[in-house]
């Protein structure tokens, strides 16, 4: 099931460089990570905005929760999660590439 | 290039249950249309309300501002659009199947 | 699995008491029915206000949606749907009596 | 009496690690001995926020407060109480197992 | 126990003066009886505003419910409702003459 | 004149325990010596929130917000007041005991 | 004392031409009137909005109250009120010239 | 031309007093001296809020903004202007002693 | 002096066709003729939206307001009004071709 | 194409005023340097706030976020940014000079 999940992040400005690029490269790690096995179908970047709009695949919401919360730049994050159903009009519930 | 758009509709409950039916069959002809050309990338359901996230995939913004007032649908709709960047972990811009 | 949704209705107080005494008369029916069959796990009245809090345990967005959009009284809601997780401090995912 | 809380958690991202574990024991303890005494009858995590929806059996507001105020977590919650009515079309004003 | 309600009239500006009247005769009556019984402790219009600020004071929810839905103007009301505690600083729980 | 008052505390969480003892003792002298003097009607504790609603009863704003700003909290508080004229459905201007 | 207004105007679009400009002129005979009282100290249109800040000065909640809903426009209009107290860098409390 | 001009101050709590008081008497004087320009026709005290309303006459938006961004506080006031024009109803576009 | 306005159109959407496009033809003559004398320096669609963002340079709020209330549709607007200084980054305050 | 970015700056108010000034200049010569290359069409200030509305032109949604996650500034800065297209009754896309 499909899950439209709307990220904000909000990093101390004075947060260390070293330790920001850690953060940074941990997050994308799992990202790519969380892409390659098909849980998180895509994640774009809001124009001008530190947030993101990304989509996800899973069936259980204690999953989805321990996924999100595993984010490495979870707890500089403001995340809302809506539920998404098949449209009436859509020819594929799933993504088109 | 993508945007994301949220429409939320709100038909007037007592709309002729026929004139409903029509603009419910022209919506959806016209949705299903736009998938085919690969203008709209995807469109789901919001569960519970008369609402939908929707991923077009336009150029232009008087192309896409003229796709959404086509919409059979637009006068009853509320839309709002925002333009998506590749994100830094995204392994695609474009949506996985 | 788990959601909870909040339902705020705004029937035309114009509306004629006989068609009314049917809509209600039917959105009970159904919701009976939805808990009888362990799909509505409980709703509540919001003290005050034409809204009620309910539990839904279902395992598809798209079934969710259909129930949802089956209330009777649908055309004269505003639902939100919040998905649910098991809380680590929670005896249980379900409900106690 | 029936209570809906919403808790939003906001805990200091540089929260010492230890300080916060104790916290969240804490917490989970405190939670756990109200769900035994029935006065919580249950807790869900929001999925993906660090919020929680709860549901308090309490006749008397100085006391639902002061269960509300003695969470480990207080100072660092946001919340708000819904008083919770029984509704025409609830089979059980208490919750279904 | 002590509840705060906030109510916001929207009655429709064509409506019948005679109708109008009628409503508000009987809305004052069930307002005069309900402070008479000491279940509405205090009624304040809100300066400028098609609204109020009221306190009632029942131990049950539902009776509360069924107070305010029993209002004459309840179909064009708009109703908040706060439960309130004592405070510490409170010399009374009830109110002052 | 009667004047509503909410006021919503946000005192620091890492705030010295025996400063914030002071203050709150502070905070309850002043309150309470305003409802020996008539000028505070009441005060409760909105139930599972740091805030109070609060009945002023003076008849001059410069004196009023001497009075809010002469509570020891202040610098804490976010408050915000609402002017209340006699409702026409009100028995009594003033409150009940 | 001073009070702030704001008021919005939502008369409907449809309105006969002549009753508007029957309300429109019994309002500004109104206006005229307080101002020349005194009750009205000032009143300015917000650019590009149906909407005015007027400044008020009465000692009685009542008083204003019933100055306002004495507004021939009253039943189309959205009002809010500030109470407004001496800043301690205002060399007057009322309006410069 | 005139402008209203909502400030809402921010001053942190911990502000050390003797920098406080040199603050709140450079902000006096400058807004004594605009006073006596006549470029701020009044200044209000919103009761029990750390914000104003204040009245700008001047004729060129450079130099209202200059002349807010002289305030000393500014660095801790949230501003909003408001641009007002002439109302049909008002006797004068000036402020009445 | 420049002006950014923001209108929000909501046109009944069973307006008469033939009325609407009259609406909408002398609505354009108005908005060509006050670009043709500079007043109205640039308007932009808001993709997806009824709504337009426009830049005006007047000096004066009296004839802004007359002007924004002079256009055809302004019944069916929802306009929002902000004042726009030169910007210490601006190479030039008007705006480059 | 054209953007309209609102830009929002929170400068902690304890900055270094040596900080702030490099800050501040090489977030001018970014802006200066955008504008002669004709990507920044226009950026004014909102009077009284620490606040701009800007005209972006870029063809890219990458490059429009690289453009604005470049500006010195950008960890300060809310920014929102809304895509414009062509308007109805617009002479032109562009800026009138």
């Amino acid at each position: 099931m499909l899950f439209l999940a709307r990220m904000d992040a909000a990093l101390p400005p004075d947060l260390d460089p070293e330790v920001k690029a850690d953060y940074l490269a941990r997050e994308k790690a799992y990202c790519v990570e969380l892409q390659e096995r098909g849980v998180m179908k895509a994640i774009w970047r809001v124009v001008g905005e530190n947030a993101n709009y990304s989509i996800f695949d899973l069936d259980d919401h204690d999953e989805l929760h321990r996924t999100l919360q595993g984010l490495p730049l979870y707890a500089f994050l403001k995340v809302t999660v809506t539920p998404l159903a098949k449209h009436p009009d859509a020819v594929d519930y799933y993504l088109k590439g």
